[in-house]
């Protein structure tokens, strides 16, 4: 073998080693997915040692020494000059994963994984009975293992740094902080401006009886409309929707429903089938390798939110399937106007739900977790603490003060995962998804038109040939500006919003 | 440390590695589940890529060198000098299989593993179409695979001996034959005598209308009423009714619903919640070791067997049962007698479909199935040529012949997944459940009593703490002895056949 042979060969073993262990990280997303939707109740204890026991495989797999001698060996190749190539891009992103891996005590990464099994059992438990008291054992454990973490990885400023960079690469905490700041100023009088209208919609026309069985068939319907691809996914009910991929043609869904509430599960189901969209449309064939991950969460939020919102959340959208919700919902809807219908759709109001939230007010629920975490993991709040500053910024921020545990602090799923970092992501998303949404419409002409008429394929290619298809290759500040010719913003998002709010409360 | 200190300590490693490998069989046992309740169709050949890597992982663990060592070091100890004795269980059993395995090339195994994910997706698809010429190449494929392996396994008569010990530890394929004969013979004149009888149920009350969610309810409420603990467990739907067990308190049934066939539903139901009693029974604290196994699939069968058919289609059962049958389906039984209901419970009516046999035809469906996989393995019969040979075998025992290959030769998933020298379990199920309940008669004095009552904590706890709690302790045919007083017989099934029918069909 001369040089280049030997390199390719590295490459080679790198990249079956990688897709082996992508093969067991897939079962860990069947573990968590039936933990999730099936599990029986008194069954978490085990379920908690099955996945700790995969944890640590993988882990010990992703850290494992000829890891590292493949990485050093490439590292300086031709193969990876050019870091948006295949490789370079393979190399890159293992090298990171490898990098903060190989910091982490591999007893730490299989206790957090028992704590995160068991966690979200005693989390839905609490949730139930509405006792924060419950969950503030393994909450206090989770933020103790999650300094850790942080600890462990190594930061300069805060321990928040190196855990929102395993959701938003080389994205510092001091910059969601600015963007957070400049889209709640931008924010703060177009709400005034709504709140102060008495010409806006009471949104009860949602709120009416909707059948349970015929919610789940019209939201279905909009998923396989959208371009969802059932015979490779699922949609199940679950307390907290999410959205995982267990295999390149086994992407799941979840939703839940409730009868006097159309927007919960009908938007829910958008909004995943959003993230679904793009794991269906990550290149199958790279499966198990970087090439087929998602760039970063805030990306993954993206896409969810664009197709929630941006589209699910339109006039046009609206236009075209009015008259297929009267005929699914024919009592419920009897003698309502599509007028009142679409403006009832965007009614906003401050309320204690983030997934309940409203377009407008959702970032503020975002800033406040954004927030709590940093202090939890900063060690500025006591976790007993929690749920009077949940109260407080709550009060504060929106006017509104949980009555319950459920309603409030504990009605997230995130922290009992040890998800910490996790939530500003969403609010990135919803910047993102308003910056492509405005460049795909320049670069599709009619998009309100086909979206009108119901066809979504146009927007999906584009999606797909300018996102989906590149996988992590870029990341995302890189994605954004080739996407969008311009860096992130939040420009775009406040000129949707006061342009779409202008005509729903009839602002002057 | 001395030489008993150096054997409890193999011993503990040897459990405490068992143990893990019970960890990944047990997420084996999800993905199986996962495969054959929620599966994307086009998810499959990934599931087979996880199925066949777990397989691998799995069997390594069981051949490993270091496992051989232990079983050698422990052979000749006092700790094993009681066969009986928790570690002369767990060494005993681990021996057999480890010897068994180290037979089989880890290759041969993912080939097996693989084929069983896959064979299962074809199945499905080739039974829905009702085209067998779409099953036959994975079939064909499944054939030489088992053959394979029975060779590597070695056998001195057939190569179905080493494939049925896989189920019935100790039972030769010489054996099972001869008991099915006897059987046969003893039941021929009362299949005949039943079959002369002009004044036998036509079993029409079962064929009206039931609903399909009052079905579940009612079928779950039966399963609780018996004893299965649904908070260790769930019932879901599926092709082909199973019992699978995922954890030492997740045990998961499964059944099928059809509207205008109540006991499809109903008895399956039973029948799986059967096996499921006999799971949540066994010792959860030694679950992992054979300790916690069942004994055999002849031994798991008679569970099921006993629940569904010497209590579930019992007279005192339905005395019991009758009234909350007519508040769950008042107008399927608007009018309906007792006496009518449970006659038609009991019609005898030679059929097509195994798991809608009654009681007495049912031996003669595993008859078919064990005469002709035998002929598959040794090689008297060409995959090809299956349909033919169940077709004319089905004319000549039960004069039905199938219309179509999904009422025939298609109809169970068994030899999908490569499960063969399963079948005939069916039928030794069905004789030790007679002579196990003719045993509970005598010892718990008014069982009928206690059934009529809705009183079935006596008989489980009786089946508890005489079987269940075992585990493999005990091989089947000693566990018999030991519970009965007696070997292995008929008697005791066509005792109690004769009695109940000559009663059913009023023979004279």
């Amino acid at each position: 073998m001369n040089a280049a042979e030997r390199l390719a060969s590295s490459y080679e073993a790198l990249c079956a080693h990688t897709r082996e262990t992508a093969l067991l990280q897939s079962v860990q997303a069947l573990l968590e997915w039936d933990d999730r939707t099936q599990l029986p109740t008194a069954a978490g204890p085990y379920r908690a040692e099955q996945a700790a026991c995969l944890a640590g495989m993988v882990h010990r797999r992703q850290t494992a020494p000829e890891v590292g001698g493949w990485l050093d060996e490439l590292a300086a190749s031709p193969l990876v000059e050019d870091p948006h190539s295949d490789a370079g891009t393979v190399v890159r992103r293992l090298r990171r994963e490898y990098e903060k891996k190989r910091r982490l005590p591999p007893t730490l990464v299989e206790q957090l994984a028992r704590l995160s099994a068991r966690g979200q059992q005693v989390w839905a438990a609490a949730r139930k009975a509405s006792d924060f008291g419950q969950f503030l054992p393994v909450l206090a454990e989770t933020v103790d293992l999650k300094r850790q973490e942080a600890a462990a990885l190594g930061f300069a400023t805060t321990p928040y740094d190196p855990l929102l960079d395993d959701y938003e690469p080389g994205t510092a905490t001091t910059e969601v902080a600015a963007v957070l700041d400049s889209l709640v100023a931008s924010l703060r009088p177009l709400l005034q401006a709504i709140l102060a209208s008495d010409r806006g919609p009471d949104g009860r026309l949602l709120a009416r009886r909707y059948a349970l069985d015929a919610q789940r068939e019209f939201g279905m319907a909009a998923a396989r409309a959208i371009g969802f691809d059932f015979s490779a996914g699922r949609l199940d009910v679950t307390d907290h929707p999410f959205c995982t991929t267990l295999g390149p043609r086994d992407v799941r869904l979840t939703t839940r429903y409730r009868e006097d509430d159309f927007g919960d599960a009908f938007f829910s189901i958008l909004h995943e089938a959003g993230h679904g969209l793009y794991e269906q449309g990550l290149p199958a064939a790279s499966f198990g390798l970087p090439l087929s991950l998602a760039t970063s969460l805030g990306i993954h939020e993206s896409q969810s939110r664009l197709w929630e919102n941006q589209i699910g959340r339109s006039r046009s959208f609206w236009e075209g399937l009015f008259p297929a919700a009267r005929a699914a919902f024919p009592e419920a809807l009897r003698g309502v106007e599509f007028a009142a219908f679409y403006r009832d759709v965007n009614r906003v109001a401050p309320s204690l739900i983030r997934v309940d939230a409203d377009e407008i007010t959702y970032n503020l629920h975002i800033g406040i977790r954004f927030e709590l975490e940093r202090a939890l993991l900063e060690d500025d709040l006591q976790p007993a603490d929690l749920p009077a500053a949940w109260n407080a910024k709550y009060d504060a921020y929106l006017g509104v003060v949980p009555p319950d545990d459920a309603q409030g602090v504990l009605q997230d799923v995130h922290w009992s995962a040890g998800l910490f970092g996790y939530f500003p992501t969403y609010a990135l998303g919803n910047l993102y998804a308003a910056q492509f949404y405005a460049q795909a419409a320049e670069d599709l002409g009619d998009l309100e038109g086909q979206v009108r008429r119901g066809e979504f394929q146009p927007l999906l290619q584009w999606l797909r040939s300018r996102i989906h298809a590149h996988g992590s290759r870029y990341e995302a500040r890189e994605l954004v500006e080739r996407v969008t010719g311009r860096p992130l913003s939040e420009r775009p998002w406040i000129e949707q919003m006061t342009r779409k709010y202008a005509d729903v409360y009839r602002l002057d």
